[in-house]
């Protein structure tokens, strides 16, 4: 017999069930030659003792062979190696190996405007773009959520092709919410679930831009808006923007001068200075989309964070004519790594998006959106949402109070009705580039600006994220910044 | 005091527990304006006893109320509706709501070629166009490794931004698979993950091709192909497909006449006919890429699954010049929800596949990315694979010994060396259109094939997807086809 025993070594600290571990060793013993077509295997309740394992866990090891197909079984009569081992030899094209590659034998055409993605989940303090803290996160409950879709129901249904607008559930339960909370007036045929707002962004700029449209956009902004504007073939025209928001004024004269084919703004919290577009200057979007027929994507990333008590609602909620285009997210909400956001938009319009969308990655992450779905559902997201209104509230403070107390001279900033970050401008001989590379060094990462400078412009300013660090972290990473700066002060 | 007895509604059986849901009926209360700011509330101890609770229910309720920032503490002295109540009423735009709309005030253009997606996962009996069998997915492993995701590590690099290209683990895991298994030479600089395999082709089309270019495609074809090449503004040109897959001599031809900038393939079984491109043709192509620097998309979907001894390896094991960009896919080897698949190209083409990624939906799915990652790494994946191959290769033999034997006259068909649907063309009298319609009154659903005829064509053929049945719904199936056919015949 073949000596098992000592051709057999399981690992019971493994991760891999014991049997598992059988199952493959016993078929490495047929690859490798040591067991041969039809012959015959120990009984289990031999190989059983020989090994001194549960009897159980040698037929589940020969249940997986005889599965898989290199074992065979025979009645009354045992266990058998197969008598045809299902071995696959792919036919090689030609004899040489391909190269590892990283030039292509063809041409292709980079384009400049794209930015390479930056990874911005450092280890240590830092004071970042406005992320959320992720230790708030409703982790258990989307944990939970999750487990539940694993168990129950219909398998074919569950893990089978789903609807590319996103899950009935979601979709329903973020009507609600938003109608609820941000006075908008939608079904579910009015929203699309996407993967980050900025999906949404993406596919509302290819489905209503030719090339050469002409879309608005405030002079400091986003670079994902720009980027998505830019490759759907569109042309960026930018107007200032002051403490009340975008300068509506300025659009009006654009307007009447040329046709405009979209206004891209952040009406909430303008991105990256965080200030609000005054209800007067909204008043007035809505009145120029309305005569003029340009779409207005409002990009309502952080709308879930706001401090005042009457903040002002979105300019989707007064829209009375179909001319916006409203785009959220639920990143900011939860963290990151769940690509939830979404468009709210009329229907015939949410169905040409879908078309779309079907080309590109076909349909969402059903397990996720029904995650979410479940969590607003049983009023664990309204909570989670509270507490973390609650928690980046005191952050704002104590961060400001921290930069007024600590920084008075070198860092100008007003503090924010919402979002997750504060707008700061240094001092005019302070360089953002050199202060960002030595507090790197000493452990502080926050970002040099230079990507919110306009062209020709030196804004000499940059986010500060308060809402993702703690109050102890918040003061250490301005101390960090003290000693830095007082030499030069 | 309050009667907190007759106010307060607990549901022991709700899947809400008690302390949320008594914290969500104190926040109420507050709301209505039966409990009002800076009302002390009762001990714990005495609310407890007046609501047959334990204690540390009490205690946890008032701590939600405290971190949602309803409820306030007061050292010595108790617990208090909060002074200020953090109530937020959004200013309204105007005095009128928006209404729901179905059509936006303003014009934009449907793109014809887009189809709308459809939902294939009906219940009941069905000849899918070859989708797995979910339920023999790897459900449990993958649970497990998702709860391991949710419970290991730092939630700041699991649930924070990931990298664009991908979960690093899945990216190793992966290029050793595709080297091991499908004689590529790839490091994980050559991979993109991307959403099902329609990303890659996505990204693949809009990265290479300029409007007018002409791309190559075999007569009849996947959909989602042409219409991405279509959304990239590139030219369709087809050439016939025969038993051999694409006729590369017509290929030839074309490419002496004019330049062509794309070839699309699917040589393992070619979509919708499932026939394998022969390997003199798959040599002549590759040569004739090098020589006109024409790129191969090379859409691999279903390589998991072929039946014979010796399958031919992909195109891309045999690309010294980096001519191929090879396009695969997870979602037919575990299950559709789960989206994941891949881009394997040279290193700077797989960057700027990565650019345009993240203006799209910035990434993919971590936690997915990393569940499939670990089942590579233990094996779960590799056993998974076989066990499906083996229960695929038997359903195919039944089935095709089914047609033949229950359906003689009626179809054509060869029995395809791999994939997971038949190609079956019906008798010139037989209208499949009319066909599926009474199939599905049987309660039996299949594709009436109408999508596969080039223009101006009558293929009088569908796709007959084997893999998603056991041998007693193949056999269910064939029967209601043969009761439907005997009138006919």
């Amino acid at each position: 017999m073949v000596p098992f025993k000592s051709l057999i070594q399981l690992d019971k600290t493994a991760s891999i069930p014991i049997y598992l571990q059988l199952s493959d060793q016993l078929n490495q013993l047929i690859q490798s030659g040591q067991l041969v077509a039809g012959q015959r295997l120990p009984g289990t309740r031999q190989l059983a003792a020989l090994l001194e394992l549960h009897r159980q866990t040698i037929v589940a090891a020969y249940d997986e062979g005889l599965a898989q197909g290199w074992l065979e079984s025979r009645a009354g009569s045992g266990t058998y190696v197969a008598a045809h081992i299902p071995q696959q030899i792919p036919q090689r094209l030609d004899a040489t190996s391909p190269v590892s590659q990283t030039q292509p034998g063809y041409a292709f055409e980079t384009k400049p405007y794209l930015l390479r993605p930056v990874l911005t989940n450092q280890a240590g303090l830092r004071l970042d773009d406005g992320f959320p803290d992720i230790r708030l996160a409703p982790m258990e409950e989307l944990s939970r959520a999750y487990r539940s879709y694993f168990r129950w129901g219909n398998p074919q249904q569950h893990f089978g092709y789903g609807d590319t607008k996103g899950h009935p559930l979601l979709r329903e339960q973020l009507s609600y919410h938003l109608n609820e909370t941000r006075g908008l007036r939608t079904t579910p045929d009015n929203i699309l679930l996407t993967r980050g707002s900025i999906m949404g962004l993406h596919l509302a700029c290819q489905v209503l831009l030719r090339p050469g449209d002409i879309v608005v956009i405030g002079e400091t902004t986003w670079a994902g808006a720009t980027m998505n504007v830019q490759q759907a073939g569109g042309r960026v025209v930018t107007v200032p923007v002051d403490p009340h928001g975008m300068d509506v004024d300025k659009l009006a004269e654009l307007v009447s001068q040329q046709p405009i084919r979209m206004v891209y703004v952040t009406p909430h919290h303008h991105y990256p200075t965080a200030v609000t577009l005054r209800a007067d200057r909204r008043l007035r979007l809505l009145q120029l989309a309305e005569k003029h027929g340009f779409a207005i994507l409002e990009d309502d990333y952080d709308y879930d964070f706001h401090y005042l008590s009457r903040p002002i609602l979105p300019l989707a909620s007064a829209d009375r004519k179909g001319m916006v285009v409203y785009v959220g997210s639920m990143t900011k909400s939860v963290a990151p790594a769940f690509r939830i956001g979404y468009v709210v938009a009329p229907a015939t319009l949410i169905d040409e998006l879908a078309r779309l969308r079907r080309i590109i990655d076909r349909q969402g992450d059903p397990m996720l959106e029904f995650a979410l779905g479940q969590l607003f559902k049983n009023g664990d997201m309204k909570r989670h949402l509270r507490k973390a209104l609650r928690t980046y509230h005191a952050r704002r403070d104590w961060f400001c109070d921290l930069l007024t107390n600590e920084l008075p001279d070198a860092i100008q900033f007003t503090k924010p009705d919402g979002g997750l970050a504060v707008w700061a401008t240094f001092r005019p001989d302070i360089d953002p580039e050199a202060l960002a590379r030595q507090a790197g060094r000493e452990g502080l990462s926050f970002a040099n600006g230079l990507a919110h400078n306009p062209p020709g412009q030196r804004l000499n300013g940059t986010r500060l994220g308060f809402a993702s660090s703690t109050e102890t972290e918040l003061t250490q990473s301005v101390l960090v910044l003290r000693k830095l700066l007082h030499p030069l002060l």
